[in-house]
């Protein structure tokens, strides 16, 4: 045991406690049909908790952790303090990219081996572990080499480079039995059209992503591949925008059944959506897979990846991935770090165990929701009308004869209140 | 002759003119090998222009106009307004949306017939005039049976009201030579998912679109149908969100090969866009259409519709508009409309003047940018190592061959300068 | 009685109600010391509920109310269906602008004769309802008169007809026996500064408010002049942008000790700021005032005037203005409309129900969070080193003295946790 | 000299010139009565060309540069190359930091040596070369001991050891002839208000603006005290957001005469307002001071820092400083980087090369604009109603006279034209 957490014990179901402790989240109870640890599915994220800084644009480093550095033995360091704080929150996921778990190395064979040796080590912790591996995913983004992106990039040995990387990635997350795969392409994008083929660059990542799957099905990997779409940020324009743009571009590229989307609410915001729009969206249009659980403030115009803290917004989320079926291979990953200011470990267990309970009520009222049926029955009447042959015969007719039957008819159709205010307030009942 | 523009003579071209004089658009000068009038095909925009009030959310009408009213002799009057408007301002195009020209009537055959002696009105006047049709529209938001949508309605009689607009609007479309027919969806959307289906309302606006494009084919008319991308307002969440929102919607309804874009500049800043990405990114899917020219405030939040004045701007967009070859049916519409101040008639003429002109030298910039051949050149330059036939072997094999490459070739690649400053200073020798 | 609300009752206090009940407002709760009632001092807008008809930029009117028109008769109309809602909700507010409550004359006479006949109307029904006026305020933004401004625009008679306007409603609010009159400069700004002398105008705008004052004082009225800021929207830049603005412009005028702030909620965040941070910052400066409690889409750029649904969002606003010592004369105004498409009776009702809900739920939690003490003492002891009295000491010497010190003892100071995820979830247990 | 700029000899204006070479600005050229050197007096930031080593929230350092690390010998040499650079652009003025010039030690002291040994340093190079130091500031915003601040730090330690800080920085600023010293206080805001005392913090920042005033006139230093405004970024909320919020602070703290505002393009921009905005403000308050020139991205939510390159944007804004009367102590600082795949010695040379053309461009611009008078004409023409002795008398009366005057008169104010488009029609001729 490293004394990194020092006196901080492990966190248990204690709805009336102070201090350390779930008052809201008990694995073991049963919502919905299922028990909440399996429903909710939390992860935690090796980045933003192990290998982030404290750095911001206009500051660097504030956290002051034993295992900075760029050494095996901190690596391994780190390993033991990130599986203790599982331990101590009882998490059943985590997610790494290569780059939080391993030091880069002087060439691509050295990091490799760097890498091959952590998931090894990583293993060997798993082995006495409740917590298994959500998806593991490649950083193509911070080193020098990505400035320009990685499949996407002008130069082909970058492609190159990032295909190699992303292969090697997939095998340690097959290897670590993962449930998924995640690409990211923070940098896939441009800064300026002026230097930018914007073609060529889009059929890139298309053959890219084609390899990818392809790749996993030549190793037998079953987990699911999912794209994380983002605005901009750090590219000027990213070109997995939002859960549409991505749609249309697994379409173009003949990729919609193999690939599907893990959303995040902060990605969501800066898109101009609302996180339960992109969930909504994406099970309409069956891409629907998992979600990093954050929470972004709205006035600024950058990432901020906080912890959630707001329940009624969780709920319309997790109401959504309830109607959706709930997650299959996918769960709750808290992309979210802590305020640069929040220096001490226990700052660390807190924002997870409050993120934690804020995702136990806010799915629990939407199991409640859900349950009672009032919102859903509400909304079937408002369609009722076209439940009618009729209605189905006009979509299947033309304008034609759709005009000649209006003109014929002298329909005079009245508006009918949408209820918003009276639907809000219904879900105020549960939040 | 009506006395709305009193003093005011045609413009003509006259660089060193003072006043109401075009000092950069000359129709008939000869840029990368056509008129610029062929180039740039402007339209006026009838409702701004001609049916719009001046009002906001916070005040009332302020334009004090001899047509307003809902007679058919004030829609006369209108349409003899509008057309020595063109005249003065020597404009090709003109485009209008059903409720700009005729009043509403107590019923849709009433308004129908309206309708259809206004378009053999507007015929009459076409006859003595140059300027043409380049698109109509049906307006399918204003009145209060759309509040939930048209096409996408929870009321069927409301998607046959819409069919059988479209089905009119399309019709006369034709039978006035207009070259294109544009669908806006401004309320196929949402104010809030607690009462939509999702789901469902996609469906319906795809259907839609494909009666739309059956019954273009039906009656032979030869125009392109165009849709026009919004993100928001007047709903909460519009489904054509942006070009790529409505690449992925084309495909799920089989439509990519018959429909365009029609691209706003306006709407492509309220989705988080510059112009030129829209425009860039429909000319890479083969779905470039036409454009509406206009200016948004980058800072207020809504729709402003302004005319465009800023060059360096506007010759960027013509940049994508000709490296796409070029308007075929699509040109240049103003959606654009005097700030509500703005009172005199001689506002309404200066306005359109003031963006032609901010247009031509756009255009002349952008052509001169094209010819000289440098950006271009760079561009080329920057991609130059995917020309190998290496490159292309490696797009066409593998994940695992590659990795082998990479670990056996030991490749380090660096990065190379994007020069993006050193290509903005080539553009300003331009604009 | 009219029928307006045909069947619905007076809505009572049932927390385990369905339908159109309280569930969590109980006016006669004594919460901190008093009854919720004289704590949260609810307020209803009339424009809002009874003069909009539901337009919006792109759409005409939704609502088909019998009081639309502008005849006497049709205003009476609208006073009684307005008094039989404050009777159903049972509030103890309402608020006005002279346009909302009598029609527009064909003069200023007129208009005023107008105004006083409907003044006494109200106030006749006032005698037989408990519903008092909490403010009265001047529309001075929707008449084409101001497209130009009110007391800042350039043609000194609307400077004139305003004065005269603000001066007949400050006596009717007077009569009334208001608590407050709000100024709310919708157009005292600019569209383009092309034309604007931003000095001047200014001037004018400091001077009225004075007037203001002046006159409040000459007639005795004892109740409080507030302004209320708004960055944009109608006009491009409003010159009230936000309290700060608002507060070096009180500065300037000599009048930061004569009025107050009423701080809308949807403005706050139209500015950049959150909701509590206008709050804290009023009340730090001395001159917080009153609330507009509304919700405005974070995602919009405009004022969408939402009813409040976020607890977790009200309790923050409400423990910042208990933080002030609670409300004088201001109280809670319900500034926020109902979504146009939300057209029944019912409707109306249950969007203020719902928020009024929100509201005592909210101030609840803020209240036991005040109580709790928690986040009070960890505030204090975060700034516990500026107690001492070397600290004071420090304050009242100077830059040469404090770095003599600093180079002399070395210090050498360490940055301590912020505690922010700790702190929100505090107040996670309380909402 | 160092071998960093290689080839790249000195630029001279050449007006056909390609490359690198000014064919705008030619800094003895008289423009409106002065050399343009004299009127834009460009400075070179120090940070952005010299200490920042590309990173972003994203990815680290992208800059190859041979003085990156912390050594005096290092500093000397960024030094070397600066100069270099100085020279090759031929710019009249630089600024610093503290922390951009020297190392940071490992106690005050040492830094302060460190610092007081490279400002020698520096004063050596401005010997031989003609650039001189318009301002100086210190950096209290980057080492992890400012994370919650400086001035308005919690911890007393803090507010010590900036006020030691600004001290020396005020110290080197007088010592090296600089013409301003600057002081933005990018942490001087909060993350939460939960642990935020607002009023205190507030008090703070006052007292410390009070201590440097008080600094500046002991010492006889002639340069103007600058507050740099920003909204947010770093911090959730800054407390000097704007022009209008500082004036506001000066006027609390009685500041207003001893204190001007430094405005930058991105500041403004991302407050909400635009540049010329915040400049006609701080005029017609008599504290515009010196301007930050460069450009936002208005889709990015924060400070892009890019170098200026619309011309007529810039143009809008040396109207306005030429409207104030120019610059007296303050110029125009290049608050600008490279993009990170800017790597080349030439891109620093080209960005700005590139900006000071903008600049020039811009300036002659509103040069011409300003002689040519229309644009003020007009500007007085639509306030002549003020003129009159009758509106002087009327601001100097009261409501109750007005209303009296208004009744009696039954005047009926008309609205004229606004004439916007028309004005930046006129606008357009220039840029």
């Amino acid at each position: 045991m490293t004394d990194f957490f020092k006196d901080i014990s492990p966190l248990s179901y204690d709805p009336d406690g102070a201090g350390l402790a779930f008052r809201h989240y008990n694995p073991d109870e049963v919502v919905a049909g299922k028990r909440m640890e399996d429903h909710l599915r939390f992860a935690v994220a090796y980045w933003h908790s192990f290998a982030w800084p404290g750095g911001d644009p206009f500051g660097g480093q504030t956290f002051d952790r034993p295992w900075f550095g760029d050494t095996m033995d901190l690596a391994r360091l780190k390993a033991d303090v990130a599986f203790e704080m599982f331990d101590l929150l009882n998490v059943p996921f985590f997610c790494w990219h290569d780059a939080d778990i391993r030091p880069e190395g002087d060439s691509f064979a050295e990091s490799l081996r760097n890498f091959e040796e952590i998931v090894d080590y990583l293993m060997d912790k798993m082995e006495s572990s409740k917590t298994k591996l959500l998806w593991g995913t490649a950083n193509l983004f911070s080193h020098r080499r990505f400035m320009s992106g990685a499949a996407t990039n002008p130069d082909p040995e970058i492609f190159a480079w990032s295909a190699a990387t992303v292969k090697n990635c997939i095998d340690a997350t097959h290897k670590m039995g993962g449930q998924n795969y995640v690409l990211w392409g923070g940098r896939e994008g441009y800064e300026t059209l002026l230097n930018t083929n914007l073609k060529r660059e889009r059929q890139q990542a298309g053959r890219f992503l084609q390899m990818a799957v392809e790749y996993k099905h030549k190793i037998g990997f079953k987990g699911a591949i999912l794209v994380e779409p983002k605005p901009q940020e750090p590219s000027k324009h990213q070109y997995d925008f939002d859960v549409a743009t991505v749609y249309g571009f697994l379409k173009e590229f003949g990729l919609e059944g193999e690939v599907q989307m893990n959303i995040e609410q902060g990605h969501a915001i800066l898109a101009g959506h609302s996180f339960e729009h992109e969930l909504a969206l994406a099970s309409s249009l069956g891409i629907f897979g998992s979600i990093d659980m954050n929470r972004n403030d709205y006035q600024s115009g950058w990432d901020t990846d906080q912890f959630p803290n707001n329940v009624p917004e969780v709920a319309l989320a997790y109401y959504e991935v309830l109607k959706a079926g709930g997650f299959t291979t996918g769960g709750t990953n808290f992309d979210a770090k802590l305020r640069r200011q929040s220096l001490d470990p226990v700052d660390l267990i807190a924002g997870h165990a409050g993120a934690m309970d804020v995702c136990a009520r806010g799915f629990k009222a939407a199991a409640a929701m859900l349950e009672d049926g009032t919102l859903e029955e509400m909304r079937a009447e408002r369609y009722a009308g076209w439940d009618s042959s009729d209605s189905t015969a006009m979509l299947n007719s033309d304008f034609a004869s759709i005009a000649a039957q209006v003109e014929a008819n002298g329909i005079n159709p009245q508006p009918r209140s949408g209820r918003q205010e009276i639907l809000e307030n219904i879900v105020n009942r549960f939040v």
